[in-house]
């Protein structure tokens, strides 16, 4: 991303505490997610090991993505922040998606608990068609033209609407499997995830829309920060919700651990 | 926060320490409440996770506030230590609020171990109103203007009287249904929940008493320090012994582990 040559401190330091927000909350999902994995029955524990893998590698890349920006201004004698020369590194977010998405969309799979030889066949469709759209998205993200942007953006939009798809055909029959808790929480998943992966390709779309400069820099990043945020940590704890709902439908209050 | 354009040596070590001290105390706390949710039924498990989790925030955030501390003075050849101009990053600790804040109204909530459907009600009134509150101050924190700081602070003192009656009605109307131990150690929390919380907006305010230089940014410092071990530590010590009390009143001594 072509970063602005100044940054008020204000601007400056809403993206460099929002990323530091983003650290803390992941560390804290995963120590959340390695212990609540105790608290289910054995088949609901790998969409719990998927979700803490996820925050995991999330923590990871925010901590990186923290010290390259801060790296990549300095603190001007006028109180302001001047770009420093040093590059943005915006690969670690993708690097991230690359092995968080296909993880996110499998922990979905893997909460349903669907009959084996149906499962291993939908998860297998599912993160091919993750990687693919992030690593489409990629060369789209990096380039400061319009065209490739927009053109690379699309490639990547059809294995977005086909993951989409997938997920709301196969939940919605998992939902109709289900009943009360479950079923609504299960609809509150679905909403979650349109709600969150919707905002990534606005974020990527908003150099093409013509708002540029520093007001751009700022909103996708403290766009893709909050998505990430609820793509990843409020989506894994309703997962762990969607868990105990289906453990409480069976029957199974408590777990001896 | 304005920071002294100079300090003494004990002044700035003071802090420095002081600091040091809440983060060996952070983690230490989250080894703790990790191993003490074992010795716990499944029931009061819930409060001890949230205890670990506030800990584990509260201990990256003061590592990050002990460095920005670090990086904001410079030892001089006189012995004593100048600005160095970088800024002191107050965010840190309003960052750390609004995500532990929530997670501690919560626990108390989650250790009342009441019927699900008053639980949930009840815990997201106090999430949300102790959001809000953090949120609210943050405005007069950062602001070096008496007037708005006092505006903020008045904001944010609604949603802090809020919880503080709610904890208070619920508090008592279960205190009532315990009997010995408990009861006590309920009042007791109740007790610390006041000592504490009531820290936070003295600190706020010390600027505006007209306590300025380098006595108000030091009583701040060592003040919130103070409160954060005890609200988050200290609290969380008295939530396991309420758990406790609470698994020997309903004849339960030992947990299989």
């Amino acid at each position: 991303m072509h970063l602005p040559a100044e940054l008020s401190a204000g601007q400056f330091q809403l993206v460099y505490n929002m990323l530091s927000l983003a650290i803390a909350a992941m560390i804290a999902s995963f120590a959340f997610f390695v212990m609540a994995r105790q608290q289910l029955t054995a088949k609901y524990r790998p969409a719990m090991v998927m979700s803490s893998l996820v925050v995991l590698i999330a923590a990871y890349h925010y901590w990186r993505i923290f010290n390259s920006w801060d790296a990549a201004y300095a603190l001007s004698a006028s109180g302001s922040y001047a770009a420093s020369g040093k590059p943005f590194n915006d690969a670690y977010r993708y690097v991230d998606w690359l092995l968080t998405v296909p993880l996110l969309v499998a922990e979905l799979v893997a909460v349903l608990a669907l009959p084996k030889g149906h499962r291993g066949p939908l998860m297998a469709k599912l993160v091919i068609a993750s990687a693919l759209m992030i690593m489409l998205g990629y060369p789209g993200e990096i380039s400061s033209e319009t065209g490739p942007r927009i053109g690379w953006g699309l490639a990547s939009t059809v294995p977005f609407l086909y993951i989409l798809w997938v997920l709301y055909s196969e939940l919605g029959k998992a939902a109709a499997d289900n009943s009360g808790e479950t079923k609504v929480l299960l609809r509150n998943t679905q909403l979650l995830l349109l709600a969150t992966w919707g905002f990534y390709p606005i974020a990527y779309l908003l150099p093409v829309l013509g708002i540029s400069g520093a007001s751009s820099v700022i909103a996708v990043q403290i766009g893709y920060s909050i998505s990430d945020i609820a793509a990843k940590c409020g989506y894994g704890v309703m997962i762990y919700a969607i868990a105990r709902a289906k453990m409480s439908a069976e029957g199974v209050e408590e777990v001896a651990s």
